[in-house]
């Protein structure tokens, strides 16, 4: 898909006028592989005001980067951003931007030095947010079909876990979360796209728990956040399962929960400000008496990061477009009891929301 | 082990006074778990010159912080520097110690704005490198317990693999890696510790290859490097095995690479030169005539991250000493024809170094 990297860039250089500066120094190694298709560990990008750009790194991806970043210019060196800025063609003081949710300040100290050697020691370093990351959230239909691939392989995943009774009372949170993890390998993934959440019984109260010992017990809810990478391509899908007869009022919030998911999933659309999608699912918890166990935003933009714009959340100032795939993902947490929490991953596309994960909703009790 | 935890403050406040500041405020997760023994995913600590420490950290995290960090001050706010800003001790125009290998220019800019809101506008940052890095290297018994674990786990990992033939012509590479990985996870592993390469036949000749749709073949060698974590502590190992009769040259480096191995490991002990010992590995390459083919590092610190300090390598300016756990792991890379790597983890103790991972390094032809 080499031919659709030069509109990238393209549209990172437009974007450069805005912010006063003449090239961009891409430093964030997920920004490197979108502007380039390069998907080493190691390298920096200099993007100029034309779209043309070059990219420097060391003598491990000699042959990768061939392969793989075939379209810009080369440079082989140990010191990425002197690399890229010896090839500059504009003007070496010229205003440089660079990432500063990236760049750290030992890197940003190295930079000056490399200005410094290479004729640009005026140069004004101009400090942006996000330059990469905006055009990054129109997904075009390549990414969108490894997206897409991605979930399908944590839907496979599901399915093999569940038919195969692998959520069970007597097993570890650790367990499940291993063979899920294997499933999803088996089935196409290239690792995780995060750490898998397996969270039971009262450890469900916790959004973010860390698989440990504790057994699965009858009567549990029991969380699964999982989620899976093909090519570099996050999904992220979340579903909660009962052993056994779980308590009242977990089953109640179960319902709540449900709903204010799939009305969330039903109001995606072009033209939506994400706060308001925020708010569909959110009243409905609110509405129900949940509101204030519902601790977090109802989601948030994948793609080659797991988290990445635009924020679902009340604050959000985005509104959807076509392009953009994002999670829904409302939860009620009620301490010492346990949670519930249902996500998808759903794509924006042809201005309505499609749901790339696709396994089933209604409680299902193991 | 809570109580282990004061010391290594005092450590950190210790170096202070080196850098001209009375406070360090830390930003690297791994940095806060090694100081306060919280997990969670965001945060930030503030060290005082006497060791005190106050740890920030959001709502998701407010039952989680008081179980694991019990012995230094909480405070819950988004705003994790603004949180520990508002409960320091000294002067709020004092200089004040940051992490600049990690604080990026974006944060750099928060944290003037919140000294600013604390009284501490005119407050000097000093910028530093490594402070807790530095005493990270000693591993105390209780993280050395941990790191022999996760060692265990790649051990008996690998061994279950070999045992069921999971490594074997006609599979793929991801298929290997995704056996390896659940087998760790079964064994253990709570994650890991990094991207799972397997690299067969000419695959073999990039260290840094990606398990892919490659098929084992006949006469391939198939370099594996794995590593677990433990609680949060990692491992790292290499093994390379051959399927059926490698080719003569391959068969030749293996047996160079071992012995180059096994004599880095036997040089392993306190007050030897990082870059001396990398020396004793790598001209044993160089004189069998495969020094060009030896482009990495021999090794590097594995603790909370797999990759610490200190650095084994030619221009490494550390010195051995107990408590260090580093890895050796030379290797030989032949363009089109293969590779081979063999590493083991390795503690520096009671003087001398310990192999904690232990398989065998004898050619095993599967």
């Amino acid at each position: 898909m080499i031919e659709r990297l030069a509109p990238r860039r393209r549209a990172v250089a437009a974007a450069l006028a805005d912010v006063g500066a003449d090239a961009l120094l891409v430093t964030d190694p997920r920004n490197i592989a979108y502007l380039t298709g390069f998907s080493g560990s190691g390298g920096a990008v200099l993007v100029e005001d034309d779209g043309e750009a070059v990219l420097c790194t060391d003598s491990r991806y000699e042959l990768q980067v061939v392969e793989q970043a075939p379209d810009v210019g080369h440079v082989i060196s140990r010191e990425y951003v002197a690399g890229v800025l010896g090839r500059r063609r504009g003007p070496a003081d010229a205003p440089l931007a660079v990432e500063a949710d990236q760049l750290t300040l030992s890197a940003a100290a190295g930079l000056r030095r490399a200005l410094a050697a290479t004729g640009g020691a005026d140069a004004r370093i101009v400090e942006t947010s996000g330059l990469v990351e905006t055009v990054r959230r129109a997904k075009d239909p390549d990414e969108l079909a490894l997206i897409a691939r991605a979930c399908t392989v944590v839907d496979e995943a599901w399915t093999h876990v569940l038919g195969s009774d692998l959520v069970a009372a007597g097993r570890t949170e650790r367990e499940v979360a291993a063979d899920l993890e294997h499933a999803m390998r088996r089935a196409g993934s290239d690792g995780v796209a995060f750490e898998t959440i397996v969270a039971s019984g009262p450890n469900g109260a916790h959004p973010h728990h860390v698989p440990g010992d504790r057994v699965l017990a009858e009567d549990d809810l029991v969380v699964v956040d999982f989620g899976a990478t093909v090519s570099g391509y996050a999904s992220d899908c979340t579903r909660t399962v009962a052993l056994g007869t779980a308590p009242d009022r977990l089953v109640e919030a179960y319902e709540v929960v449900r709903r204010a998911q799939i009305a969330g999933v039903e109001a995606v659309r072009a033209g939506v400000p994400c706060a308001e999608l925020d708010a569909v699912s959110r009243d409905i918890i609110t509405d129900a008496g949940f509101g204030e166990h519902f601790g977090h935003s109802l989601g948030h933009g994948v793609g080659l990061d797991v988290h990445e714009a635009p924020a679902v959340s009340t604050r959000s100032t985005s509104t959807l477009s076509d392009g953009d795939v994002i999670t829904i993902e409302p939860g009620i947490y009620l301490p010492g009891l346990g949670g519930i929490r249902i996500e998808d991953t759903v794509a924006v596309t042809g201005g309505g929301g499609r749901s790339l994960t696709t396994t089933s909703k209604d409680l299902r009790v193991l």
